[in-house]
């Protein structure tokens, strides 16, 4: 956890959010609700749906226009899908001024870094960042300016950026109420490989194993485990494209863990069941 | 769904409910909460754990001794782990007065209906059942008057089954607000082991997977998937012990439609994956 004790977050800013879906719109009524954006652009590729969220007041202005955002803005946050957030960083750094701050809310760290990093105009940073909040819910109307309250944060820095922008970046996304940790992007994805891409394509697997004939049968804990798989398809293909590498490590991993599970059940093995079952038990711990 | 218009529950009736955690506590809650026994009979092989619920006022008397409770009940509900209701259904048989009826709240039923089918003293039925509902909790502190209603029960008579017991024990568990379907015993365990049972092992699976060096990172996605992996290592042993053919067969399943993502993802098929997790979604579909 990254504690930068007498930083604060200066309210006069503006900030423009690139997509207004569940994690942007959640952004744009938390600096809102805290007071902390002089001016919130929201910037989408259809106008017609930033209209609601400007209506309620959680954005000053909407515009499709990129560049006419990032020529005012102090800093931006991309909440648009994972493939999209490298061509909107590279489209936005080419109008900004210098000293603009930016970041994102990405799923995958490791390929937008590495595509970023070293090619920004000078006095234009990207860091890349990823709010561990959200849910299967997709859309602005779902946003909640709390979503990110003691959740936690990964920043993810390359060697270039410097320790003004990472502080920025840091101090913004604690002012959202975060818990800030600092990890390299591969590390980043490594583990997100293991606590939430996985998961993901586990749920989607169960999902897609329940013969349809037995769905009234299933109950809170066949809904509990497949939740996640609701979550937008598209979304999640690109997710799970973009850290293919981990994911699959990560499958391996859990298929060597099922082996272990198949072979206790085959043999009948009561005592080595419940060892398996005690241990995940113990693994997976308490999780707020 | 088995409707039984103009059946009533007879509201006079001892009912003893066998092993009194969050299942058996919550069918003594209800029976007080809808006033359908004139008393309720706790059987438990630790006196000192029926105490609470006794002052509580959801049982009216409580003993350790089977026989006690089975001369006097007119319906026994076993509740304990699934491996010890054969047992107990058999001790509490050979006490029973005739017309006495037995049910459980197991969740595998095959291989207890088939042990029991047949062997019973002349006029004392047993009749499987299996509430789906319940939670990772465990004890009757989490017991409460409402955990069955607007849930499905399965019950699962054999062929020895008499109409009226059968109607019977579907007016019990209806009466205690449950939606009653009927299914062969293998019918059941066939549909539980991949609505229930593969669910539990893949979550425990997904938790062992998990590095503790992870743990930090693991969001609400992680917490759900592997939720019901917190319940209890013994029940689930014997649950999925005695079920074990059927939970292979569906692991099989799982193992088939794993091996489509996988191959999805080594291919880097932007496609065949969305595809994958559309239809997943879709087969999932809403589940209350």
């Amino acid at each position: 956890m990254t504690d930068q004790p007498g930083q604060a977050w200066p309210a006069e800013q503006t900030v423009a959010i690139v997509g207004v879906g569940l994690i942007g719109g959640s952004i744009a009524r938390a600096l809102k609700w805290r007071r902390a954006a002089s001016t919130v652009i929201g910037v989408g590729r259809d106008a017609a749906r930033l209209e609601e969220p400007r209506k309620k007041g959680w954005l000053d202005r909407i515009t499709t226009r990129m560049e006419d955002a990032a020529r005012e803005a102090d800093l931006i946050v991309f909440c648009t899908p994972v493939d999209r957030i490298v061509n909107g960083v590279r489209e936005a750094a080419a109008s900004c001024r210098s000293g603009t701050l930016l970041t994102d809310a990405g799923s995958v760290k490791g390929p937008i870094c590495a595509a970023l990093e070293g090619t920004l105009p000078a006095g234009v940073e990207f860091v890349g960042a990823h709010p561990l909040a959200g849910s299967e819910k997709k859309g602005c109307e779902f946003a909640h300016p709390e979503l990110f309250v003691e959740r936690v944060c990964v920043v993810t820095p390359c060697d270039t950026t410097s320790n003004g922008a990472r502080s920025r970046v840091t101090v913004f996304w604690q002012m959202l109420g975060m818990r800030v940790i600092e990890m390299t992007p591969a590390a980043h994805d490594r583990a997100l490989a293991e606590t939430s891409h996985l998961p993901h394509l586990i749920a989607a697997t169960l999902a897609a194993t329940l013969s349809p004939e037995n769905r009234e049968l299933a109950a809170t804990g066949f809904r509990d485990t497949t939740r996640i798989a609701v979550g937008d398809p598209e979304l999640w293909t690109a997710i799970l494209l973009s850290n293919a590498d981990e994911v699959l490590r990560s499958l391996a991993k859990f298929e060597q863990s099922a082996i272990q599970f198949r072979r206790a059940l085959e043999a009948r093995d009561s005592q080595r069941l419940q060892d398996l079952l005690t241990a995940a038990k113990l693994n997976r711990g308490e999780i707020q």
